[in-house]
Order: structure tokens, then sequence, then C-alpha cells
């Protein structure tokens, strides 16, 4: 799932996002209920109007963001306090109120409101902090009610604990939802840390719902964590990354500022079928970067997720032919093709 | 035109600003001379493959940017010496370098290097300039050569004061041109200044070639320069304004950044086809603005070539039909009932 967190994917047309490939969309409970305000989105018709996105939203919960944006957080039982970084506006966040501003976004995927301590922490704090998640997933799942067409998605909580995974996916499960996120991870534990969480926490979930890691990432990241059950992600990366010059390809990551590309007629990647390969050479995109012309990012943005989609196709390609590990084993191999050409 | 400095149309692909109905492109030589450099881009196959518009472009000399942003700038009748205003290299520019410059580019329609001192200027400054670039403008056309398919535009110079418009116009006439610029005007002077010599200037020019008014500009400029006998136009208005929350309508200038906009679910001109007006709200508009997403330039810049290229097309359409003091009148009359509803 491409980000727009401000009701906008940064620099690109929603009509150019669906042409990438792009189903559903994330929108940031947190940044929109700030500005323009989720009241507002609502008396304009929700979100979809108000963007001009006709096909699935997801909202996260506001609770990540409040933790890593916001200012004067002040966190109790009941949910959290916080001043906006905007202008230092006085707001409250709490499962009732993030299921209530999800509501008024018009979001498809709703995400329960969840805390979730930065890494390392240790046990006590991340069993309270997953407890606490617990009961206001009850909460979310209380305030939500019957809505039909719309779904609800728990997060399970536990850090890097095997057995606190395994409480809060219990937990989860007697609640019930429409899908499942992994939460608490890609907070800097790395990708080995990662990956051995991933090896237990997908199990620990149904496997008749979507299982979605949150905040994940790298391209390299999505493929193991599709190798160890996991539906569904969403990044800011291809988008971030585009607007400071890189892109994602099959042979690896090509970094636009480089003046090594300033004469290089090559596209960006001969075998990609986006407009920013099949019509601009590197040369040129080295250019507009330099020159900080907008165009940069909206190209390189949309290769980037144009890469990512095609990306996740060709995983879900390969699981229904139950050919994954071949898949996986060119994916690595073309990038360190890609590395070797470049020493 | 639209205006695409540094081989991008700020804010736009080149597809959508096709889709505005733009024919013709201007590239800025001084710009692109700078950085990616003009060998630079005729190694890479050329300005238009380049930057991957297959239709017509303009380039200007270079002359006027090189008064106006250059550093350390010497005037000599061989040509200027400047400093770059990007990375204080030193560089020349004379007729005979600019024509070269010109023709790496690949430009189709090609200026004439020139000479216009700033307004208001003595006679007796305005007239040695003028003659300097009637000088240039021999050079040039020796230097251009003979190349079908290419066009060289002569630039009248002389200030306000018509005789001497009229010496610059016999002499670009002896030289013969394709088409024929006025230049040094929009430099300051004001509207009543610039239509009052656009009384005569454009009738001491040949009627059966088009004649081109440089960097003008605003809708009401831009008609009343129609009515004078002008062809052709270049501004950046409709790209810069657009990225400054400004947009140009048939019922006046509207400001996105008012927050009278903030819960307006009306599109910013209802009677608009563009992607901007069809698809989203002013509301949308204040709120990427504010929230300084990309998507606000983006869009209010397709607004306002929409609206530039569907008034340029009026004009056309109204001269064809031998209606053009009908067309103006109606152009005025909405613009001063936009005026009036603002109140």
């Amino acid at each position: 799932m491409p980000v727009g967190t401000a009701a906008t994917v940064k620099a690109m047309l929603p009509e150019n996002v669906r042409a990438t490939g792009a189903d559903i969309l994330l929108g940031n409970t947190y940044h929109l209920m700030l500005r323009p305000t989720a009241e507002r989105i609502a008396k304009l018709g929700g979100l979809h109007k108000f963007m001009n996105w006709d096909r699935p939203i997801l909202t996260d919960s506001g609770g990540f963001q409040v933790m890593s944006l916001a200012q004067l957080r002040k966190l109790t039982e009941e949910g959290v306090t916080f001043k906006s970084h905007i202008d230092g506006s006085r707001h409250m966040l709490s499962p009732e109120r993030s299921m209530e501003i999800q509501k008024l976004l018009g979001s498809d995927i709703v995400m329960c409101f969840d805390e979730c301590p930065a890494l390392p922490a240790d046990r006590k704090r991340i069993e309270q902090s997953m407890e606490l998640s617990m009961r206001w997933a009850q909460r979310s799942r209380d305030a939500f009610g019957d809505r039909p067409g719309h779904a609800l998605f728990g997060i399970q909580q536990g850090g890097l604990e095997e057995d606190m995974r395994a409480r809060s996916a219990d937990a989860l499960r007697a609640i019930e939802f429409d899908g499942y996120a992994v939460g608490g991870l890609a907070v800097g534990e790395g990708q080995e840390a990662m990956f051995a969480c991933l090896d237990y926490a997908p199990e620990q979930l149904p496997q008749d719902k979507p299982r979605y890691l949150m905040g994940v990432g790298k391209p390299d990241d999505i493929v193991g964590a599709v190798q160890r059950g996991i539906d569904m992600f969403d990044c800011v990366l291809p988008s971030r990354s585009g607007r400071t010059g890189q892109a994602q390809t099959r042979m690896g990551q090509v970094n636009l500022r480089n003046a090594r590309h300033a004469d290089d007629p090559r596209p960006l990647d001969p075998e990609c079928t986006c407009p920013c390969c099949t019509q601009y050479s590197r040369a040129y995109l080295h250019h507009v970067h330099k020159a900080q012309e907008m165009i940069a990012g909206m190209l390189l943005t949309w290769h980037n997720l144009h890469y990512y989609q095609e990306l996740m196709q060709g995983l879900r390609d390969a699981i229904a032919e139950r050919a994954l590990d071949e898949f996986v084993a060119v994916f690595h191999a073309r990038r360190e093709q890609g590395d070797l050409e470049r020493l």
C-alpha cells in the first residue's frame, strides 16, 4: 500500500498511483485529524472523495505517530493527550476517538488503537504495553460496532518476545477481527531480529485472515516477510526515497544523484515499463534531481511505486504457482549481480 | 508557450503539458548552457529527446537571463562574459555562441542574441543598445546559416521610443527573419506603457510573419496584446503562480491560500474541464497547499496552463470569426463579475 499521509501520495496524482497497480492506499489518522481535521473531511464527503481515490483506503489508528511526532504526550489507561507538531494545539486520542475519526474519514480498513514501545525495551515494559494494547483492542472493537463493508484489524504486540506475541495473538483471536497486523516491528531492531520474530509471529495469528506488517519496508524486507507468511505491507520508502533521488530496481538501489549518471543515456531499468524508465534517461533524471526540479521526485516516485507493485505481483504469482523459492532466489541473484556491476 | 526553463515545465509531466493544448515549449539557453550544458544535451540526442517533448521547442538567446541572473557581467561589442549564478564558473555568450548553443539543443525556433536595457533608461542608452542588438541580429543571421525546418526570429528593441522601434524594425526587415519578437517590454514599465508601445510596435513589423511578445504575461496583458497584433507569447506566470497557490480563472485570480476556501466543496472553476477542476474541491487545493504537498503545485499548474491555452484558443477562434471585440468584452465582464463576487 502506498502511503498517502496528508490525503496525497507525495509527488503523485491518484490516477497515476492507480496506474502503478496499487489497490489500497494508507491514510494517516494522526496527520489528517490535525489538518484539515476529520470533521472537515467528513463534511466534504469523506477521504475518498476529498483526495480523489475511489478504491479502498486503510487508515492507521494514529497511535504510532502520536508517539513519534507529537509533543508533550501523556499516556493513561484512557488514551493519549498530546500537542500537535503543526500548531501546538492540544488533542486526545483514545480507542473510541480513533474509531470515530477513522469513521469520519470513511476508512474501509480501520486499525485498532494501540500502544507500541520503542525497542529495545525490557520485558516488563513490553508486557505492560501489550496488555494495554489488548484492552484498547477490545475497546476499539466495541466502539467500531457493526459496519458491514468495513473491516477492523487487530494489532499484535509483544516486542521480540515469542511468549508475549503468543499471548497477544490469543487475546486478538478471542476478540475476533477481520485481519491482523504484526505491530511494533521495523522500529530499529534490524532485519535479522525482525525476521526472527516473523519466524513465529504470523503463525500465531489466524491463517485465513489477512496478515499485515506495518511500516515495512525495503524490497528484501518485504520478500523475507512474505516468505514468513505476511500478506500486506505499507511503507513510505518508495515515495520518500524517490524524492531524494533513490530508485529501487531489480538490480538493487540506484542513486541518481551520483555524477556517474550525468552522461548515461540508458534508462534507469531497461526492463521496467513505467513512464520514468520508458521515456527518460539516467542523465535526465540526474539533471532534474540536481536542478531540484519537481519532475525528479514525480518520476522516481512513480518508478518506485511501480517497482514495488510489480514485486508484490511477482510474489503473488509465484505463490499461486507454488514457485516462491525460485522467485526469491532470482530476486536475490539479480541484486547481487547489480552489486557486482557497480563495483 | 509554457516555459520549460531547465528542461522541464515545473511540476508537470510533458504529456500533461501537451494535454493542456500546448504546441510549443520554451527552453532557456542560459540555464541549459550552465546545467547540464548544451554539449551534454547534444550528445544525449538533443533537448526534445532529453526532456521527452517531440513537438516544437523555441529557445531564447540567453541574453535576457545573463543580464538578470548572472554575476559579474561584462558587455562588449563581441558579447557578454559572466559568472554562472549556479557555480561561479566563467562563460561567454555572443551571437555566434548563442546560435551554436541553440543548434546543439536542437531548437526549432531560434532567437537572435540581443541586449535589452532595463527601463527606465535614457534615449541615448536605449539607442546604443538597440543599435548593438541590430548588429548582433546580423551576426546571429550570419551564424545561423541555412537550416531548413528551423526558424530564426529577430527581436525588435528601442524601449518606449516609437522612432527607435521603427528604426529597429527596419533593420530587422532588411536582414529578414522567419518571425519577429517585440523585445524589451514587460520589464517593469507597467501595462499602460506596454500597451502604448504595442499600439505601434507590432505594425512596424512584417504582417505576414509571427509576431511574438516575449515574457508576457497576465491574462489581461495577453488579451490587450492580441488586440494590438501579437500572435505568440511565453510566460512563467501560469506555472510559477500555480506553485504559490494562485489560480487564473475566467473570474480572475483566485488565491487558494485564503482560509475562506478551507470548507469550500466547489471546484476552482466549475466551467473548466481540467483535472484540477473536475476532480478536486477548493477545500482540497487549500489543504494540500497549506500542507506544502507537491500535488498543490502540480494541480494548480495544470489548471493554469489549461486556462491559458483555452484563452489563446478562444482568442484564435474569435479572430477567425471576426468577433474579437465581443470576446474581449465578455473576458473583461466576467473578471469584473468575479471581483464583485469576492467583495
